[in-house]
């Protein structure tokens, strides 16, 4: 290989996530395709043909009717990646579950079944939850806090490694002469107990032919960032404008190292939805034509929402400065609810601006001819601001586009790979399989 | 049709259950059986071509070294069946997952996205987790008590209903011209707050093609057949002579009657292994060798051991009186610890007597010629002892004998379909698609 790759992820929104509120509307998308297995297998098996490195599901768990079309009715990331396995077989299939929300044990239990059924392909993408009204599904009057939520998911997925350990490799010699199926003495207790959770193990589960899932993530707060440097082996990078994607970029890889670990075992991607057409003018065109479709302000205001606890912003005045709303971003998720504050104080913004701006930032920085969006892509790639991108298209009509006219690009470049280096996620996002931690020599990944 | 008839669901043991712990030395077994998800599609596919009701996974998550060898290593219910789902068009799909170490919004969740993926074939039945050692792997000390787990099971089938009807059926109108996907008057919250749950809801799941899962469970117990005669669609019943089943049956479908309920909308599933070969001399002799073989003092002694919280018998003369055990029973599980003191007192059993009694409990009623395994199965169910049979099989030859076998006598006599009645698991055992709460003129099922 003359020089780094690319890694790409195909990230499925089906009737339409955040900025895509009216594609439900487009009759090349079906109605129920958040909801469609088949769907869901062939957006796997394009991605896969196209030697993409995995398909990413994101998710959540708290609804009211003013979410996104995809976010109100859709299939569980862990069901739907089981049933997308066995019609693939190289592409990772990258689930998110909250640490927040669930038991180390069932939880490991379900990724390492995903990655038995797959032949060691499965990714967990590790969030805390963003939306504050998920903790009433979970009997909590009260979201935790920051601090608890990121302690509890450090210690979860520690949790959830011991168990992925807890057979070795050779533990079922499976000798009929010898008659011993299992060789107990490769069978290891957890017994674990820490701040957050008890757990005495075994794993009723051995280890896969990638070893462990690989660990996802998607830290943008101090305590996300941290948490990623530590376990994660993969994030879902907020992106952004270049310089910020840079600093993102580039603040990982040093905590990573910080961390002692070796920066090149963490793959961060960033997210992109680009926008392809026959020409740089024609993708414009479109680009524009997509962004002013889903410019509903409502939407907005409702996403913006999000970040503070589902609040109703459309109460107030929109043109007055953006309000004193320190106290609901306390608990406040992903997005960084104390960000938005802290710029729409500094630059002086109303809260209309502030809506506005978080439509801004989600448009995509790859929008042109096939030629022009390899060539921001190399540029960006070229510029450290990622590893790898999970792509996100509101049609199967244009992941083709992709496919059939930046990849090739790409792949002349020597930017993307021309055939799969492995069968597993680990393998083709070139990273060790983690030794077992009971295994004598072992020495770690 | 001219008379009621039989339904049968499989239930594949993978590398060997309990009283089949040498069945890995089997040449014709894989030795990965249990965790290679083609295995059991392969099972799958048989069973549906054979016209069967529903692949039926049972589970559990306390090991020891000691346990049955498919118990050791096995794939995770909900993943299981979500990945057989595509392969399949109308075979029910029934996996069990407990509601002691669940939270019930994940759970419903997932067994809704199953219902989806399946097209509405999902099933669930529902364990309070039988092994004590259980409690270890999800931070609690003791195991819960009898009764607090059965309380717990009964508000959590009722959550779970709950968070199913979140959407009315008529929900997402797509409706481009009037701009309306979701009617928002259709979405209804939970707001559900009990003895053991508090959750908000909505779920961000539609409903499935036959409403809602279908409901199963195992009750022996007391605590155990109130529940299920409360909310149970299906019965894992534990079978046993032809006098215990049918005293089973009555029961339950008293019980169910007695609430109000119609006793023909709970299915009543035993357990059956049938031994099928040319002539009933040659099954004979089959099953007594099966019996033989297994016939491992160590493995009744731990299979013994798991009612009693994984107690280690082998360390007690096993010659002497059954010893006073009953403190360890308290928090026993399924096959009710309780019961085998009583008998074993009442009998005046050794140890070594009782390890084995359970062992020919295991012992199946069908053994023969298909012409006589027909015969037996007929005179079963006329003697009002079950409405399906779970079966299991040694191998996947095994399977094929009494489908190419057995299953055509059956057709002949009208005791079993020649074709599905429907695309859903509800359709198939003729229950009724329970009426979404929310809906108006909705009776309830």
């Amino acid at each position: 290989m003359s020089r780094k790759r690319i890694h790409l992820a195909l990230h499925p929104y089906g009737v339409g996530g955040p900025g895509q509120h009216g594609l439900w509307k487009d009759p090349r998308v079906a109605k129920n395709a958040s909801i469609d297995i088949n769907y869901y297998i062939r957006q796997a098996q394009a991605a896969e043909h196209a030697l993409f490195d995995a398909l990413f599901i994101v998710d959540s768990q708290f609804i009211n009717a003013t979410y996104p079309s995809h976010y109100l009715n859709r299939l569980e990331p862990l069901t739907l990646l089981s049933a997308v396995a066995t019609h693939t077989r190289h592409l990772g299939l990258v689930g998110t579950a909250s640490s927040t929300y669930n038991s180390p044990f069932n939880l490991a239990r379900r990724f390492a079944s995903l990655d038995h059924i797959s032949g060691g392909r499965a990714g967990w993408n590790v969030v805390t939850s963003f939306d504050t009204g998920t903790s009433k599904n979970y009997g909590l009057d009260e979201h935790l806090d920051y601090a608890t939520r990121y302690g509890r998911a450090l210690e979860f997925v520690q949790v959830a490694q011991g168990l992925w350990d807890s057979y070795e490799d050779d533990a079922f010699p499976a000798d009929v002469e010898r008659n011993v199926f299992l060789d107990p003495l490769k069978l290891h207790d957890l017994d674990h107990v820490g701040e957050h959770f008890k757990v005495a193990g075994p794993l009723n589960l051995s280890r896969s032919p990638q070893g462990q899932p690989v660990i996802f993530q998607a830290g943008v707060s101090e305590e996300g960032r941290d948490l990623a440097a530590r376990v994660a082996e993969g994030i879902y990078a907020p992106g952004g404008p270049l310089q910020q994607a840079q600093e993102y970029y580039a603040d990982i890889k040093r905590r990573t190292a910080a961390h002692g670990r070796n920066p090149d075992h963490i793959k961060i991607f960033i997210h992109g939805g680009p926008v392809v057409a026959a020409t740089d003018e024609a993708a414009r065109l479109r680009e524009r034509e997509i962004f002013e479709e889903d410019n509903d302000f409502d939407r907005h205001l409702a996403l913006l929402g999000r970040s503070f606890g589902a609040y109703d912003f459309s109460v107030h005045d929109l043109d007055a400065p953006f309000p004193d709303v320190a106290h609901l971003a306390e608990k406040g998720g992903r997005t960084g609810a104390a960000k938005i504050i802290e710029r729409a104080r500094t630059e002086n913004l109303t809260w209309r601006q502030v809506a506005q701006s978080l439509a801004e930032f989600r448009r995509s920085p790859f929008v042109g001819a096939p030629e022009t969006v390899a060539d921001r892509i190399e540029e960006w790639f070229d510029a450290g601001t990622f590893d790898g991108i999970n792509l996100a298209f509101r049609t199967e009509e244009e992941l083709e586009l992709f496919v059939d006219g930046v990849v090739p690009i790409l792949q002349k470049r020597d930017l993307f790979r021309t055939e799969y280096e492995a069968d597993t996620l680990r393998g083709n996002l070139g990273l060790p399989v983690p030794a077992n931690r009971h295994t004598a020599g072992a020495t770690g990944a």
